[in-house]
Order: C-alpha cells, then sequence, then structure tokens
C-alpha cells in the first residue's frame, strides 16, 4: 500500500532517534527546566532573529494552538480564520471549550485576507457581539497554499491598524518556508506568536511556539500547566529541536517533501487532473473521477477532502521527507492506468 | 421622535405592573421556590398541554438561552443554527464562553432546514470534529420570519433521525405563534425545550423555559444558579407571567404588534419598497435608499439591519403591543414624503 | 409565622415602587445605555469620590460576582476567599465554572486576614500552582461580621504588596457602612472594585458594580453581556438605585434592620445565648438546643446554619428594613419560654 | 550530585528505548488508531480482568486527570478530594478550568475516608451548592501512602450509596500495587475509572486510563482531542506499554523503587529521624534540622515539602527503578554524617 495519506505516520528523522537515544538523560527538575530545552530556545532565538521572543516547547498541534489562544484572549474576544482553518474544523472545539469564538472566513484558497478582516469587525461593532482580537492563519494552509510574505505584511498591517494580533499555526511551517518567500526571522517580525511544527517535519513529535510580542509572554508557562501541555521530561522536546534545527535539516526535510508533492503535481496535471486549491506545498488536492478515487483506494493510502460535484471527488495526498520518489512514480503510473 | 427601534422599551403592559403591585409579596425562601412561580408553571404546563414538563423562569434571553445548552450539551457537542441567530450574532459569544462550537448556517430567510442540518452532521464524522447534537431555532426568528408547523415537524424527524436536541428560543414566541400555524402544544410536542418570550411582549422582564424532554430535566436548577440565573425574588417572575397569561392575553398583545407590522408593510409595499424577507410578524425589514435612510433617522428611532448595495440599507422596524396606529400612520405618512 | 429567614422576602421600598411606576420609561436603545442608568451612575460617583470610576448595574449577586471575577482574571489566576464566602458555599461553583479556583482559607469569624492572605500567597509559587490574584472579601461577611476601617486597609496593604486586587462583595453592604467605621468613599480608595447591592435593603432587585482600578475597566460591558448579565430594560436598574440612594435612605434602611438586629442579639444575650460570631449587623447567629430550635421553627422562619454540637444547633435569624420592633419582641417573648 | 529529587528525570527503561527503535513504525491514520495501541488496551483489559472497559493512552498526567474529570461531569458536578491532592496542588486549577470545583478535605496521610465524604455530600444539599459527584483519590498519594484494598472497597460502598464515582489517579499505581494489596483487577473492579501510570515508572512518557464503568464512556475520544490530548503518533503510546507491560516488567521496576525507598526509611528510622506519613512507597517524608536540610541540598538534588516547625523541614525523597542501591547507601552515609 503506497501511503499519502499524512506526514506523520512515519517515527522521527534517524538523527532525531539518534539524539533522544545518545543526548544522555539529565537530572533536572522536569517539565522543560532543563539544558536542552534552554539551547532549543536560543536556537530557535537566533534563526528568528528574536532575541526577546519567549520560547515554549509543546507536544502537538491542537494543544498549541488552544494553549496559546486561551492564554492571549480575554473571555469575550474572538479569533477570525478561514472557515478550512484547521481550529474551525478538526480540533474539536478545541478553542470554544477555553470559551472564544472563531469567527469563520469563506476563503477559496484557505488564506485570510486583510478585506475578510475588515469585514468581520466592522460587524462587530458593540457589546452585544464578541471582539475579534486574534488573527489565526495557518502556513502552509489546510488546503496546501502558501502565504507570501507580502500577504503575511499586509495581514499585520491590518492587524496594527485594528488593534490584533497575528497568530501563526506552523505545523507544517517547514513546508511553507521552504516553498515561499518568507523566512524564519519574518515570522517573527511580523507575528504576534507562531508555531514551528516538528511532528510533521522529522520528530515524534513537538511543537515550539514563539511568543515575539512582549506582551503576551506573561504567565504563558501557568497556562501550560493548566492545559496538561507541559510534558514531565521536557528535555524529550529540547533534544529532539535541537537535532532537526542543526544545519539547516528542518528545512532540507521540507524541501524534499515539497519537491515529490511538486513532482506529483506536475505529473497529474500532465494528465489534466484539476485541483481544488494551487499548492506548492507538501499537500496536493487532485479532483479526480469517483470511480478513479474508488479504484485508487485499493492500493493507496490518502484522505478524501470533499465531494466537488456528482461524479467527482477531491481527495489529498500528503508527501513527507521520506515518501521517497520511487513511492510518487509509483502513484502517478498507477493513476496514468485508471485514468486511462 | 417616532420609535420602532425596538419592542422592549415599554415597561410593562398595565395589567402586569398592577399585578406586581398588588399581588402581596409571600415570605418565601425566594429563588423561584414561591406560590406564584408554581403556579405559572402549572398554567404553562396546562396551555402547553405537557403535564410532564419542567418549566423555570429566567430574567433575560441571553441568560435563558446560555443556561440552557450548557446544561444540555456534554463538552465536545455542538449547535447548529442559522447564520443569522441571535446566539450566533448578538450575544457576545456567551454560548462558546461556555464551551460549545456553534455551526453557522447560511439562511437567507433566517430559518434552518433539514437539508441544512444533514449536511452539518454529515461532514463532523470522526472525534476530530465537535459533535453537532442541538439544532437552535428562533420563532419568530430574527429576520422575522416564522416557521411553519410542517416546518418544525420537519425539524422534529430530522433531529429524531439524526440524535439531535431541538430548542426554540422564543423570545418572539407570542408574536410567532399569532401569525403562524404552530400553537403552544405543538411547541411542546416537537421540541426538547424552548422558551416563552415576556420581555418583548408586556412583561418588565421574564423569560419562561419549558423542558419538555425529561432527560433534559434534571440538574436544571444547579445549571441556573451557577449561571447566576436564579431571580433572588423569583415570585416577581411568577407574579408576571400569570398575569400576561390570564384570558390569552399574551396571544392579544403579540396579535396586536403583529397587526401594526402589517399594516406597515402593506402601506410599504404600496410604495413599492422591497423587503429583505417576507415577514409576517412584528420585524419588518425593508430596503430604503440611503437619503431616506438618513432623512428618516432625524424623526424615527429603529436600527440598521445590513448595507444592500451601494445606495440602498436594509433597516429594521419593529412594532410593539402599545406603539399606536397612530404611530404607523405617521410613520408611513413620513415615508410616503420621503420616498417621493 | 414570623419571618426571619432572609431580607429578601420582600418586594421593593414603596419610594422604589412608586418610582418604577411613575417613572415614566423612555423609549431608549435599552440594554442600561438610558438616562436613568446614567444618573445612576453618577450618583454613586459622587457619593463614593470617585469620579473616575466605572458603575455598571447588574441584575443578582451571584451574577455579579461570577461576571466581576470572570472578567478581572487571567486563566490560570485564583481568588482568595474566607471558606466560608457566598463564592465558596453558595454560588454552585459560578467561579471555577468560568475556569478559576478559589482558595478557601478557614476562618472562625468569616474574615481574611493580611496573615491567611500572605501564607496562601507563599505556597503558591510556580507554574504548577494557580496564581493567587484577587482577594474576596464580603461586607458584611456571611457570618454577619464586619469589616472594620483598620481592617481593610491592612487588606489593601497586603494587596499592593503582593500584587493582588482587593474586591469586596456588598450584597449587604448597606448594613456594613450603617455597622462600621468604613464609608462609600474607603471602599471605592481601598477596593478595586466592590458591588453595592440593593436585592438586600429596598430594591426588587439590583446589584452596583463599582469599578475603581481603571486598568479593570475596560471591556466589562462585554463580559456582562457574555454573562447574561445585561437587563434588556436596564432603566429598571437606574430608577430604583436612584429612588432609594435619594436622601441617604439607602443607609437608614439598613441602620433600621441593624437596629433590629442589635435588638435581638441584646435580648439573646440576656437569656445567655451563646452565638457563633459576634454580628454587629442584620444577621444574627445564635446558638440554641436542639428541641429549642425544632419548636422554634414551628412558629419562625430561619435558616439553619450548622450544628454544634450533639444537643446544640447554630440557627442564623435575619432582619430587614421592613421586620418591625414588633416582630421582634414577639420572637424574643417566644424565645423566652422556650428557653425556659 | 545524588537524586532524589523525582521518579521522572531518567529517560526510559531500555526494553521500552529499544521497542520504539525497533518496533516498525506503521503507517496509520495515527491517532491512537493503530495496532499497537490495540494491542496494548487488550494487554490491559486482560491484566485488568476487565473485558468490558475502554482504555486510552495520553501523554501526561494533569493531561488525563483534566480530560477524564471534564468528560464524566455535568457543568454543576464537583470532586471531593484529600486537600493533599495532585488535582488540588500542583495541576495550576487545570481542572477547574474545565469548571468544576474541587471540595478538598484535610487529610493528615493524604486519603479520603468514608466519613470525610459524607460530610461533604451532607453539607452540599441544594442547587445553590456544587453536587459533588466524584471521588478522586491518587494511588500512591502525594504523602507515599497507600490506600489499601478494604480502604478502596469501603469507598466504593461510600460512593454506591451516594451516587459518586470513583477515580484513582495512578500516576503512581505501580508502587501501590507493588506495596500494597489491590491488584489490577480490584481497581478496574472498584473504580468507575483510573490511570495506570507510565512516566514515573519506566517510560519516556505516558498514562494509560482505564474507563470501567460503560456509562463513562461515550464520547471521550472526543475529549481528548478537545483537549488537545490525542497524540498524533499515538502508536508511541502503545509501543511503550507493550514493552513494559510485558512479563511483569512494570511491576518489577515498582518494586525495586518501593525497595530502594524502604531502605532509605529503615536507615533514616535508625537515625530516630521522623516522618510525616508513613510512607511504604516510593516516596519518603522524613522531617529534618533546618541546617541538615541545608548542609544535604549541597550534595543530593530533593524537594522541600513543607516547614515542620521552627528549626525543621519535611523534604521529599523520591526513588525510582534505576536510583540503585549505591546511590541510597551514599545517601544514608552523608545523612549519617549530618545528623552526627
Amino acid at each position: 500500500m503506497l501511503n499519502f495519506r499524512n506526514d506523520y505516520s512515519s517515527a522521527a528523522h534517524p538523527v532525531v532517534m539518534d539524539a533522544l537515544i545518545h543526548a544522555g538523560f539529565q537530572q533536572t527538575p522536569g517539565y522543560g527546566a532543563d539544558p536542552f530545552c534552554q539551547e532549543a530556545a536560543d536556537n530557535i532565538r537566533a534563526l528568528c532573529n528574536c532575541p526577546g521572543g519567549a520560547v515554549h516547547f509543546l507536544v502537538g498541534g491542537t494543544q498549541v494552538n488552544k494553549t496559546a489562544i486561551a492564554a492571549f484572549l480575554r473571555p469575550y474576544e474572538a479569533v477570525i480564520a478561514a472557515s478550512t482553518a484547521h481550529i474551525c474544523c478538526h480540533e474539536t472545539g478545541a478553542v470554544e471549550q477555553d470559551g472564544h469564538k472563531i469567527i469563520a472566513c469563506p476563503a477559496p484558497d484557505g488564506k485570510l485576507t486583510p478585506d475578510m478582516v475588515r469585514s468581520v469587525v466592522s460587524s462587530h461593532d458593540s457589546e452585544h457581539t464578541v471582539l475579534p482580537r486574534l488573527l489565526y492563519v495557518s502556513n502552509t494552509t489546510e488546503l496546501g497554499t502558501v502565504y507570501s510574505l507580502p500577504e503575511l505584511q499586509a495581514l499585520r498591517r491590518v492587524a496594527d491598524e485594528l488593534k490584533l494580533y497575528l497568530y501563526c499555526d506552523g505545523a507544517r511551517l517547514g513546508s511553507a518556508i521552504a516553498a515561499g518567500d518568507a523566512a524564519l526571522p519574518d515570522y517573527a517580525a511580523l507575528c504576534d506568536a507562531f508555531t514551528i511544527g516538528g511532528t510533521k517535519n522529522g520528530l515524534l513529535f513537538g511543537e515550539a511556539l514563539v511568543i515575539a510580542n512582549p506582551a503576551l509572554q506573561p504567565g504563558f508557562r501557568h497556562c501550560m500547566k493548566q492545559q496538561g501541555a507541559i510534558l514531565a521530561k521536557g528535555q524529550l522536546l529540547g533534544i529532539q529541536f535541537n537535532a532537526i534545527l542543526e544545519d539547516g535539516r528542518y528545512f532540507q526535510l521540507a524541501a524534499e517533501a515539497n519537491r515529490l508533492a511538486r513532482r506529483l503535481t506536475e505529473g497529474l496535471r500532465e494528465r489534466n487532473v484539476p485541483f481544488l486549491a494551487d499548492s506548492p506545498s507538501n499537500q496536493v488536492f487532485p479532483i479526480l473521477p469517483d470511480k478513479v478515487v474508488k479504484a485508487l483506494a485499493k492500493e493507496v493510502a490518502f484522505e478524501v477532502q470533499q465531494r466537488v460535484d456528482e461524479s467527482h471527488t477531491c481527495i489529498r495526498f500528503v508527501t513527507a521527507w521520506d515518501t521517497g520518489s520511487d513511492a510518487v512514480e509509483q502513484l502517478l503510473a498507477l493513476l496514468g492506468r485508471l485514468l486511462g
């Protein structure tokens, strides 16, 4: 069975596993107060050119989104997000569970725009409505699209103008950076906070949260603990991030995943397959005849995104650093046969 | 200044004020444990033909929606509502504050349909999504439209099929019943719970909640207290409801408000004014040229609903039991002049 | 049946009822945006000598405590309160429902002391514990005792030292002021926020919240709405507070209630009845033989506070502005007979 | 530096690390839907003699306590716990953050008794109080003490009588079982739910939750996801639990930790050192002169529990499966010198 289902089916990259085995656990008070986490935080601050940033390590993506948003907002403050956003659709109401409404904006390509933001803010203008306060973007988006640097800058400007925070869910930030024109220091300069996802790019688990805005830093460790989001053996996170960030490996892995996805996209385009959105990253959303989808499912693992019309379905292929060119070519060959 | 802004600007109907003054307060333990509330609850059970219903009296509409939904749902369960629903737009995220997501369905006339419900449920199918569990309808809706009895019956059927609760926000239930074909016993038979609004139809304040579904009844008084929603001098609520429900007065007041709105609608139609939605109830949503709206605002109090196009705006006129025919005729005369 | 059960069994004081009947309702946008509430807020600011205070009117006591604490604290911040505090015992976990822990301090007389506060703060010193942030005091306390001005000043000092807020639940503030040496301007000067209770001292309902600390003022109306705590016909609150605050009537009513309680206390002391706590206010907590309590219950309404030993029970008598000397004398006579 | 600070400073037991390295990751949908978790759940059901139990794997202790309690209780339901309970003191209000009050019972040895439970329930008897619904016990307790089988049976009886759930936090369940007379099937028979802690007994991380009561099973995966408590690469948990549970290794490690603690206790007793509580498990709480504590801190890592009197402090020594006899003997020798 070929696996294009997701990018978190593999164990960690060998250097990460190696580091975990050989790092030499230290006797520490635990909970992230250890030299490995300290070093990883310093690494990230340096890579982000953000010496004043607070860096925290959490285990998972829903956990970090939920904890950050709960920490940053007052009770009546709300999130603006694309309607396809992970926090809208696939986190079981985790943000709402902590009391915050998410105002969902229909966005065909999964991206928020300044116009959407302005429209939401202008219609939330009294104490009878929530107060929009935080822009949630994910990069790459849930449709594989990537915010460009000018797009992020435009969101920052509207955020400044309307007194909003800009938060970037970087579960696939490596892929976004490898595919786009914004680098880590841009994220630190433009976002109040953002995450650097490890789970989907070489780690066993782990998301680094960078809180660039000093006003949002106090009390965050308390919030983490309250959410059950401090790992007892915190050094596991520091060790892994140190290993993956060394020598640019994090971005090399992401670039490889993107490369495989690009090859897949090209092959599909050659066969005149249309796409739900134009993705330069490691998630690809082809629209295929239902009978092809059905036949494909016998030999390939993938996820169904949505029905498109009576006879077509959009599915998702995801590549990862360890997918390999062979698997991509096999998939394309199979699709060639099925598409006849 | 003519007032068509809302239906809660007046004090109570004279019989209600009279009852409050002369009822003869009783020395009771308070908090709704008094003979007036007991009598009002019995009245409502009788009017609803629902001997097994639990009846609670709360002060306000947001309070009762919030308390009921928090009481009925488990943490990961969500509400389905029209995107214009009061709980979506005008309750400052009260439902989310208690942890529950509202899934908003675009609905041009403010009404949920079985198809919308099915579509939502079918796309929320794993533990990574919230579980839709409660249908929130308001009758009349926020656009003045009214669910018919067959429409409510169809929602009940889809609710049964998909294991959902049906909850009706009856802040303007009097107007809906006076304008439609569903009566109190229909609500008790079709809804798991619904409210009978007093604030907008003759009371100083007060919403009666009828919990028809026995499974949702236990613990509700605890939830009320926890939400700060038990009035210390609870008899104030019982006294008022007894007065307004006597001799069908509640429905007479609502019918009068509807009659005035209908006259207003007819007058506007004669002047070829279009409407946002077709309202048989006491809220009317004409679409007027901006310059008319601007001129009108100098002599009439009303609310702006939304911009419709570059030169037109939809506004809202609300009538109440005490608006009076004179005010309606004055408004129509003024509109006649302004519309030229 | 003599009623010493509570101080919220009566309707409003006649001048308040009169004001409600004759005030002349105004057509306003509602929700507290009306001239009556504006006037009442100005009155309160003047009486408190607190021109920069924000004043809000809410319906009930649990509602105002819950809304204020939820508005003031970040998620991991906690409340310190006496273990007898109303928010600890009799509000069904309303504060916890909004996410905040209450750290309860055993306090024989119902009062927090600086030593208790210091002890709590010193034992909550890492991100693994909540962060104590708000001191909740009630004046009068739930045991009828009254904080003196020096006691409140001492709490303010410790609050300043440890960066805590001081919040005073004034459900019975009239009684506390009438019995003590701290006046309204003292509360405004010492507390970050406090309430002036109307429900138990002459109103049908209504608690005024004074937020003296400007840092706690922003967004409060949003929090109120989110909690279902904005009354649609808000002018009902402004009208009542204006009536009761005129000419010092609020304090006259409280003084009368205290006077009756004092008479009751003296009469009980003459009969050598011991008390749970030494109350100068309108709640009295005598400890009586069980058989007396049982016999008393046939002719007097009161509440049982707690068992004291195998044969004695502490009960609560509450007086109000309308209890009347006759009732007190009848109660004393009855007790005289029962105590033999 | 000798380490007696905690039992989560080490990496995993070698067999667990080995399993992680060699297990052979499988391409699965992730999130715990994998054969390793399935096998581990089956193993646990078999070991517990609880074929109908639901078994879930979570990463950390606070996370599992918080998620379980939020899932099991309705909004106004509360937890009864010893005042030393981990959820009371060291989880930053995680349970309250989800809306539930914890009623703390002073308990010198860290254990709840039926009498405490009865007393709490009898004083929470109206809608003005929370409703006690879940007994939280930890075994071993936070003071190192261990509930015996008869004690657990007595709690079950009072739980049945008063309609309460019994939940056991087994972060150190291995140690409790190795030191006591209750075995896994007893926990499954007596508790509605309990955890089997891995973090402190051989795993990198991981707590298994067994929900024995079928009524509490539905919807739990939704609650996990909502709390950010489903690990993307869930097989990491299954792999580890399978390794540690094989051939009774889990209990062997715990027995070794207990043995070392017992040796330490004996050595301290020989030197006439008193203890805060009588611990048969892997946490020991000696009371030492302040000057000894101060000197000790230069060579040994440990935690301070509390001040006992003006010149004595209770500290905590924790042993683990890998502490080793040498370290214990060195510590005893050092203490011998310091105690003179």
